[in-house]
């Protein structure tokens, strides 16, 4: 419970550079100038700190483009986005994707399939993801090196290990997702796999729609609803990684049974066969003939709306009183949903109570749907952002294509 | 978002003195070798240390007594209870109470008395606060310091200022408590004001039923039902500190009114007026009433009961899917009521998410209806904690009786 670091000389130094690393990571290039502000380091110390990360490759320092005014020019320090990179993957209920993403979170390859509960089988679909994989990975330069491979899936996930508890949507249960893809890939680099509403919260408070947040909740509609929690700055986990199931908030007793099991769960009013239901769609419809039926003025696809939109708000009025967060960003389905409901997700927040209501912000995410792939790389990066200089970089690799 | 601690030698000493008298706080007298063991500095540096804080009177060092085997004995380091302490103050809706509270968590005086909505109105509440605590400030030793006060109040708290935004309880709206109190004692000292199931978490998990778990949500069951969440460790907070609202979870959207304006809210179906109303009591009954026509085996009030407890499931279930605790703390009435619903707690939580249910346990607080007393003790030890010869010992003062 209580941990007391005997911080010596050289662990101060790993935080520091870690930190850095971290700033330029987050927010892209900056001058030696700019990271001694920000940091309230001094300068030599910063220069030794830069020094040594472009020895390691991890930065590289130049004279600033373009110039002009008087005086000695401070050098700028940059990520090196192309050389230091991740492998993000992303295994969602209808698509899967792989990319590589550089050190400073930019994409540099991107590949995508589609694919479908029917033919979600473990085996198949880490074959599929392989492929995808090595294809992004083919096209790395020669020095390039991985630090680490993330994943993002549409399931409950266990903190310790990776495992994949629960993943309705693909039918899977108990699936060492983790270990799967290193043996895959043949590789010692850590994986990290993380639940695909956890790492858009991280990814949409890092790069996205709420940016500058401390306090996010991050809903992925899909077939159900998934949610991924950011609280005073951190990823909100629980005891064994499982927080934040908003989904499986039973809202509605007199409702339907939900796939889990329960009745009137939130995710039985508001996933994607809820609104098919509500809407009166016939079978094999999905979201799209829900919006263009909607666009035509259907009356009994408007008013089914409606009725989701009212859960809905319900059920963000209850994740305000909760989480009392800045931001709540609607991501998967309700992203697309969000311009046709927000009167009632309105009149349902009028609900929560006032404290929290007055501080809270409704967005679409900014990052679109590649907020958990994107956080899949964030969470990749985690060992070489920790400690720039060990573990990490020495563990790199060049992945075989 | 992204801090960068340029850490000095100066830094580094600050916070391993902390961490030692945290440590000392938390868990009792120790050796210096079970610091060194404890902590992993050495044996010099934590003599140095140690020294440090018995010459600025926060512990006292001396041979164990009664020792007997041979060698040189380790040094026990003694947190200086008696002589460094808090006031800590609970408003809660039927009592008041003031404390002192010596460091490592002892109560050294306690007084309490009972008042109810009808003569809550501030001025007169804060009148009968006062008396409270000079008459437990009077007792303390003429060499005690007093390094700071907190306050426990059935109401939503803003974090930056301790302004009391809503307590329905008390009739209370936007009531600036922490400074009445300062106001009140006419001192510089450091008042922080929490609400009451948020500090009950806080000393549940310190010294109570959640000792050693990292999450935790502790259940404030009265008129309506607070919630204080741990995670991680961490007390959540939300962005402006609202967060744990768990009585206004809207569970029932056709059910009763509740006094926050919304409807089906979780406190209408579990706080003590729902349970009255499910009981069929008469007016002016209480919970003890309950208890005793349960146990004469009244079938109309089993019955009640046993309907309550399927909506008290129903609640901690979503808790459960959504924070994945270790531990749920069922303090206020919810702690009588624990033993009659155990089995319909134990059924809904079989409809929770198979994860999550695996790790939690559901127990009856520890420190009876103390945990929001010692929870505001913990907080107005928190300077202290931090810094221990810095501003916390410097603004200490003995408060005049």
């Amino acid at each position: 419970m209580t941990t007391l670091a005997g911080a010596t000389q050289d662990e101060v130094r790993r935080h520091n550079l870690a930190g850095l690393v971290r700033l330029l990571h987050e927010h892209g290039a900056m001058s030696r100038a700019e990271l001694t502000a920000r940091t309230g380091l001094n300068r030599s110390t910063i220069g030794g700190l830069t020094t040594e990360l472009a020895d390691a490759g991890v930065v590289s320092e130049g004279v600033p483009a373009g110039r002009r005014s008087a005086g000695r020019p401070s050098i700028v320090v940059r990520p090196r986005t192309e050389r230091v990179y991740v492998l993000a993957l992303d295994v969602g209920a209808e698509h899967l994707t792989a990319a590589r993403v550089g050190l400073g979170g930019r994409v540099l390859d991107r590949r995508e399939l589609r694919h479908a509960r029917e033919d979600a089988d473990v085996r198949r679909t880490l074959r599929r993801l392989h492929r995808l994989g090595r294809a992004v990975l083919a096209g790395s330069p020669a020095d390039a090196v991985c630090v680490g491979i993330g994943v993002s899936v549409c399931g409950v996930v266990r903190g310790s290990d990776g495992l994949v508890r629960f993943a309705p949507n693909l039918g899977w249960v108990d699936v060492p997702l983790g270990r799967l893809v290193a043996d895959g890939f043949a590789t010692a680099l850590p994986v990290s796999v993380g639940n695909d509403a956890d790492l858009g919260a991280v990814a949409e408070r890092i790069r996205g729609a709420a940016r500058g947040a401390d306090n996010v909740v991050y809903l992925s509609g899909e077939v159900g609803i998934g949610g991924g929690v950011v609280l005073d700055g951190r990823l909100v986990a629980g005891a064994g990684g499982y927080a934040g199931e908003v989904g499986h908030v039973r809202v509605n007793p007199r409702g339907r049974r939900c796939r889990c099991g329960a009745v009137g769960c939130w995710e039985t009013e508001v996933g994607e066969e809820a609104l098919l239901l509500a809407t009166g769609m016939p079978p094999g419809a999905d979201l799209s003939d829900v919006l263009a039926a909607y666009a035509e003025g259907d009356r009994h696809v408007r008013a089914g709306v409606r009725r989701v939109g009212e859960w809905l708000g319900l059920g963000v009025a209850n994740l305000v009183n909760l989480f009392n967060p800045e931001v709540v960003v609607l991501g998967g389905l309700l992203r697309q949903l969000l311009p046709l409901v927000e009167p009632q997700i309105e009149s349902a927040l009028g609900q929560a109570l006032v404290a929290p209501r007055e501080q809270v912000r409704l967005v679409p995410p900014a990052l679109g749907g590649d907020s958990p792939l994107l956080g899949a790389a964030e969470a990749a990066f985690g060992s070489l952002l920790d400690d720039p200089l060990g573990a990490a970089v020495h563990r790199a690799e060049r992945l075989h294509a």
